[in-house]
């Protein structure tokens, strides 16, 4: 009777216990592809798959856990949301317009973020993205605007938002002089550090605080360099998530946002090559989140989702040949990169054959192999000539710091080289812009039950909020 | 004291009922969309809010179930699936070759079904499809081909089959009278009664068997008609789906597999407000299933699947005009029957004009009314007047039982109307084939938790097998 007893205490104890743990996160993730809907992540785990001539896709870390379902991304003004719209809706629970970051669509008054919340609540804050931190995502956890685009704005608010950790990317609006002295004014005013060599950033420790940690290898100090292009000056996403972790661990706990920024601007531009590098980096950041989940499994939560799909990405589009993902192993930069190349060529004194172009293809993309299975078609060398002609002999300008991304008008030749790797891999983009598509969200952990079924993308704060316990009114 | 034992006896009760509730059904549904990816049923809940001006879509009943998540459906040998190997997946456990039914791709040996191994542990089995019942999908439940094509030997696997009860469309085969003869035969023969009028239909009762029920409102006797053209003949497949629970309900339990099979020959001619349609009359036999459910909720398991998405569907992809599917209740037409008025307008012996064309393209869809806000473009115009003159003035053959699918070659007049409505809807279709993407599997009921991450197709075989503790050996 004794045991028996004993049994029952246990097993009450037991339901108990589970309940406690089914409900209280210490420590949450919140980790946000950009663009990336359910497509961009298989195209990446069929890609790997295809390199061992495997036919079962080679899952990614986060497409392994154990909860996986659907988000509503629709905006306050919009079937088809922006990233400010869709991460504000995450970090406040409330639908904003489009192009607004944190602000009530009628009064324009501001919503409060998940991350001032807990960080009222005692919970350390770290803000990370491969692209600039005042970019519209990131900026929706401590920012409140109306227009996304007003950088300047944004970024003093970093400094009032007085979050432990911004790292990654730099800060947009420091590209006129008067905005970098506003911004690190603004800054160090207020006790932050703005680092950006990797000794300093490798210094950083354990209770470390108001730190902005800008990757060495960016953009003009901006966004990441391209993961595909391998620049050795570049800092890894998942070295800051490893770095934000270890600086911001603490018993009371945190919230963590790592945006995967530059899968959106690879499906802009509709180079799935890059779009891949880019989710492969995101989910080595996500296994750094995933080590410290294994030594914290009762107070843990990690969600991976999307802010919205972006090009309409679509795999297996080429009926009669089928898809063919390898082939993407060939292209060797992305297609900025390469555009920035052909720029180089045309400041050369030398006229620039279209045949020392279409090497150039060659050696970077693999067109025009045939032992690849590669070959260009008449069409496909037409459609090549025909912007090379544009560009080095009417000498029409192309801007491959924005013109990149440009489908809209004329293709670049850049971006007509991708396109047609991208064709032969058997893959399609139906759009340059954004689509109202369902996200993926994946989620382990504490409070992971929450997202067995499709839910709206305001529930994210919601639940959140709910498994750290904190009060979820404004 | 007294009362604490009972509490924890309660308790121990409920845990134990709990994991015996969570182990066994009785009673299993698996409904399949034919070619739904996630955009297919996210477009028909966009449409049903855009209608009463929601910006909030208007979720489906299957989009309630407590857990969704996706299923990966690539084929023995393919990325991209075609129905009969997804089916063939999902009924026996096992990767098949497309094309092929429930066979080994390598010895060519038959896959006992799932259906199979029910019907010999002593369930009652249906089978339902708004196609054809040897159709790939329903085909894969009872039959083994190295051809899905072969209809005629598939049709007479459902005589020896023994299954309780086919209902919806009719027999491919029936084409031919030397056909008819021998599927007809094989079925009254094995006693079988094949049942063509309402009157029949509406007459089975709890306890019949070994019927073949079809639809009086089909194309020759084949598939039903499309949804978006109510075809007074038409029964529908929420009938055939009560009738089929009606006839089956017994103490041992059933397994009924329902198709939605049209969806897919919908989006195959990138016709949205036919797939809509499809996908609501789908989401309605759904609802019969749910009423079972709820009145035996501790015995029945519900899956909703699809076999794979066709045609690439983006929604959102016109960035600047958003995405408008509120102007598809412009469209009182399938795709098919339009081309269809279309052949009978040519018989006539006086010549039809364009503008008589254009008169019935903005009765029947809309385009042409500018009040509708679909005024047609000057490309549009022409793009249709090139249709007009190849059908109307050279003669080119249409055939609309056949080529109102085949946009391979050069689209039909009616084709490119549905194009330019979808497209001012804010659309696109990137392939007129089947693509690779995941698909969604949603499930409500006994075991409704194994569906809460990605699963492979062959899986919804395993755990079928498993809730309704029946041997998963050949």
């Amino acid at each position: 009777m004794k045991s028996l007893k004993l049994l029952i205490f246990s097993i009450l104890l037991l339901i108990v216990s589970g309940l406690n743990a089914q409900n209280t996160a210490k420590y949450v993730f919140l980790f946000i592809g950009d663009g990336m809907g359910d497509n961009q992540i298989y195209a990446t785990e069929i890609y790997k798959a295809s390199l061992q001539g495997k036919m079962t896709p080679e899952p990614l870390v986060f497409s392994q856990f154990p909860v996986q379902s659907y988000a509503i991304t629709t905006s306050a003004d919009s079937w088809t949301t922006d990233s400010s719209a869709s991460a504000s809706a995450m970090a406040t629970g409330n639908k904003v317009n489009n192009h607004e970051v944190g602000i009530d669509p009628v009064t324009g008054l501001n919503y409060k973020t998940l991350a001032e919340k807990a960080k009222e609540a005692g919970f350390k804050i770290g803000i990370l993205s491969s692209v600039t931190i005042d970019h519209a995502t990131p900026a929706s956890f401590y920012a409140h605007e109306k227009s996304r685009g007003d950088y300047d704005k944004i970024a003093l608010q970093i400094a009032s938002s007085n979050f432990d950790f911004f790292g990654g990317g730099g800060v947009h609006s420091l590209g006129s002089i008067d905005d970098k002295n506003s911004v690190i004014s603004s800054l160090t005013n207020n006790g932050y550090k703005y680092l950006t060599t990797a000794k300093e950033i490798e210094n950083l420790k354990k209770g470390d605080t108001k730190i902005v940690a800008v990757n060495p290898g960016t953009y003009s100090g901006k966004e990441f360099y391209w993961e595909i292009d391998k620049n050795p000056k570049s800092i890894s996403l998942a070295y800051f998530t490893k770095k934000s972790i270890e600086i911001l661990d603490n018993d009371k706990g945190f919230f963590i946002m790592v945006e995967g920024g530059k899968i959106d601007w690879a499906s802009h531009s509709n180079d799935l090559a890059s779009a891949i590098h880019e989710t492969i980096a995101f989910d080595n950041a996500i296994k750094e989140a995933i080590k410290f989940y294994n030594n914290n499994k009762n107070e843990t939560l990690i969600i991976v989702t999307a802010d919205h799909e972006t090009g309409g990405l679509t795999l297996g589009s080429n009926v009669s040949k089928g898809l063919k993902l390898d082939l993407l192993q060939y292209q060797k930069v992305s297609a900025q990169e390469f555009e920035r190349s052909l720029s180089q060529l045309k400041k050369l004194e030398r006229k620039v054959s279209f045949e020392e172009v279409l090497d150039s293809v060659k050696l970077n993309f693999g067109l025009g192999d045939k032992e690849k299975g590669l070959e260009l078609t008449k069409a496909e060398k037409k459609w090549l000539l025909e912007a090379y002609e544009n560009e080095f002999v009417a000498l029409k300008k192309i801007n491959p710091d924005r013109d990149y991304l440009d489908h809209y008008s004329k293709k670049p030749l850049a971006l007509r080289v991708v396109t047609i790797l991208n064709t032969k891999a058997g893959i399609a983009w139906s759009t340059e812009g954004h689509t109202a598509s369902k996200v993926p969200v994946k989620a382990i952990g504490v409070g992971e039950e929450y997202f067995k079924s499709t839910i709206d993308n305001t529930e994210i704060n919601d639940i959140i909020l709910k498994v750290m316990q904190i009060s979820n009114k404004q």
